[in-house]
């Protein structure tokens, strides 16, 4: 039976990256070595990280004003990197809290200064994203989480702001067309929408880095990253080798513009139904509901045994909400097909039919 | 044709666990799933997480008052993770300055207080283990790196001292029998003789964390992982999955005393023949000759042509040394086959019988 994969990460990837990714495990550019076997100094490797480094400007239509680099620790580290490379000694910097992952960037970057969180959603369990606040003068930037996969909301629009943008974008990016050029910095986990697990991307403008009188620890400067080209240690071969080819897949399917209408369809398909169906409602207000993540719950929860035996029977998985909310989450990412979504509120539908 | 792998890293691995870790990529556990994409968070996952934290235990003779943790960044993360959790706020810290890895470990704790190299055998091109120097009294610990890739000698007693032991094993943990309980961390980075690049393995002697009154950010707290079973955030599951399956076949193939066996064969076979041949010279000094690195050198390098053409024609890669060294390196970790070594040496005599 078919598999709807709905896990909020690490997440559904297409099928061609699975197999092509298997395959230079035993076999790499026909070298008759593994990938994980060839030297990370090999240009056979070195093509791969330059094609994925490449890939990711062009398809944020960035120039050479930028630099992508694909390093290890998760975004979670990356609460620490940004503080440290954008935050001035002495200096201050405003963040949005939206959910646990904006939680967890305040809470690091308050060991290197100081941190006004100058919009905070905690008060309805992040079920909004803030629109009105003031965004102090001379902060040195303005942190937010574009998507929040735990509560569902998504910033439809960003920050209006002359301050330097700094965003956690682990859970959207790629997802669909943004005006890139608005950010000194942008960090993605790749396991949503780009690859495996074990690889962070950092979109970084380069004359945004080296002003806050800091020294850092090698790993964690990414000025020293970019001088290596990425190679400053041994990078993770095989997540950046998986990254690349999901890349190359988001270019061969139209790019940020065709995963957004993909995208827009499987939401205009979920929460439709979610606002039809009498069984259900959502977590997050409609004007901030997440693509990426839908988090929704039954309005009678005795129906929770039905509705999980039916959706599992459809060959669902991933479907069970983080304990933080509750419920049901079904996460959309870029790979996940049309398909999917319509065989989940078709089991919504059911649901209403039987024991509605 | 065969080819025999003499790569630094990421290097060779065995042929069940490539084999075993591409099957995973399309089907884990008979999920019908990709390991990729099955949550982290899962109980199939889990349980990879477990067994591999527990077989590294096993392999090292070590009880409950160790944890194994599977982490991102490398041992070059590792320079300030170790500095941040075992040096006291004011304290002071004694390095031994034995290559490359080491320079960047002492370079990066000087960031977090006052480091002392009390050795340094920078003198000689790093071609010998310092063995007559004082520690200091009082120090929060002695790091070390047991093993030298670049420069190709490594630690064959550990240093006597009443000091908690702190070292970079990156390229030599598994390779040998020893006694793991002398040290309150060893840190690894597990693309030499455990698996993939992207996964850095600690171990950790519980009670000595928390002694240094400094707050650290969530990615560099040993603790918090500790607390986290090694899941604080999504680990790399791929490099996990994969350093587990290489930690299954080293207990099957006898363990630390099977890898010592076999890697003792391997450097007798090769040094041997290093010593006897006239035409070729090592770069460290006998008694401190790495078993996991050999370095060498022609004593006429315009014999390097000849020598070059043989061994590719014998199916040999990996082979040509650091540019801080120049000549050979030849990387013998624990999946390299003796049958590899003896392939290499053969190629030296037919150099000597051609050209000698």
């Amino acid at each position: 039976m078919k598999k709807h994969n709905f896990s909020a990460g690490p997440s559904i990837l297409p099928r061609e990256v699975l197999q092509g990714s298997a395959d230079a495990i035993l076999n790499f550019d026909g070298m008759g070595l593994s990938l994980r076997k060839i030297s990370h100094r090999s240009k056979n490797f070195e093509a791969v990280m330059d094609e994925a480094r490449q890939l990711v400007k062009e398809l944020l239509s960035l120039g050479d004003d930028y630099e992508a680099l694909f390093l290890q620790g998760g975004a979670t580290l990356g609460f620490t990197t940004v503080a440290l490379n954008y935050m001035k000694q002495g200096g201050h910097a405003a963040y949005l809290n939206t959910g646990v992952w904006a939680t967890g960037a305040i809470k690091d970057a308050r060991l290197w200064g100081d941190v006004s969180v100058i919009a905070d959603s905690s008060d309805k369990n992040h079920s909004y994203i803030p629109k009105n606040y003031e965004i102090p003068q001379g902060a040195d930037y303005l942190h937010f989480t574009s998507n929040n996969t735990i509560f569902g909301t998504q910033f439809h629009t960003f920050p209006q702001t002359t301050l330097p943008l700094v965003c956690d974008m682990s859970s959207d990016i790629f997802s669909r067309p943004f005006d890139a050029t608005r950010f000194d910095c942008i960090y993605a986990g790749a396991q949503k929408n780009m690859g495996p697990a074990g690889a962070v991307l950092y979109v970084v403008k380069r004359d945004s880095l080296g002003r806050t009188g800091r020294k850092l620890p090698a790993y964690l400067d990414l000025q020293a990253h970019i001088e290596k080209d990425s190679m400053f240690n041994t990078p993770p071969v095989f997540s950046v080798y998986a990254s690349m080819l999901t890349l190359r897949w988001i270019k061969a399917n139209g790019g940020l513009e065709g995963m957004g209408r993909s995208n827009d369809a499987k939401q205009k398909c979920f929460y439709g139904e979610l606002d039809r169906n009498p069984l259900f409602y959502g977590h997050s207000v409609p004007e901030d509901r997440s693509w990426m993540n839908a988090t929704f719950r039954l309005h009678n929860e005795q129906l929770a045994a039905d509705f999980d035996a039916l959706w599992k029977a459809a060959g669902i998985s991933g479907l069970s909400g983080h304990r933080s909310v509750g419920g049901y989450r079904a996460s959309m990412y870029n790979a996940l097909p049309l398909e999917s979504v319509q065989v989940l509120t078709e089991v919504m539908q059911e649901l209403e039919r039987t024991k509605g």
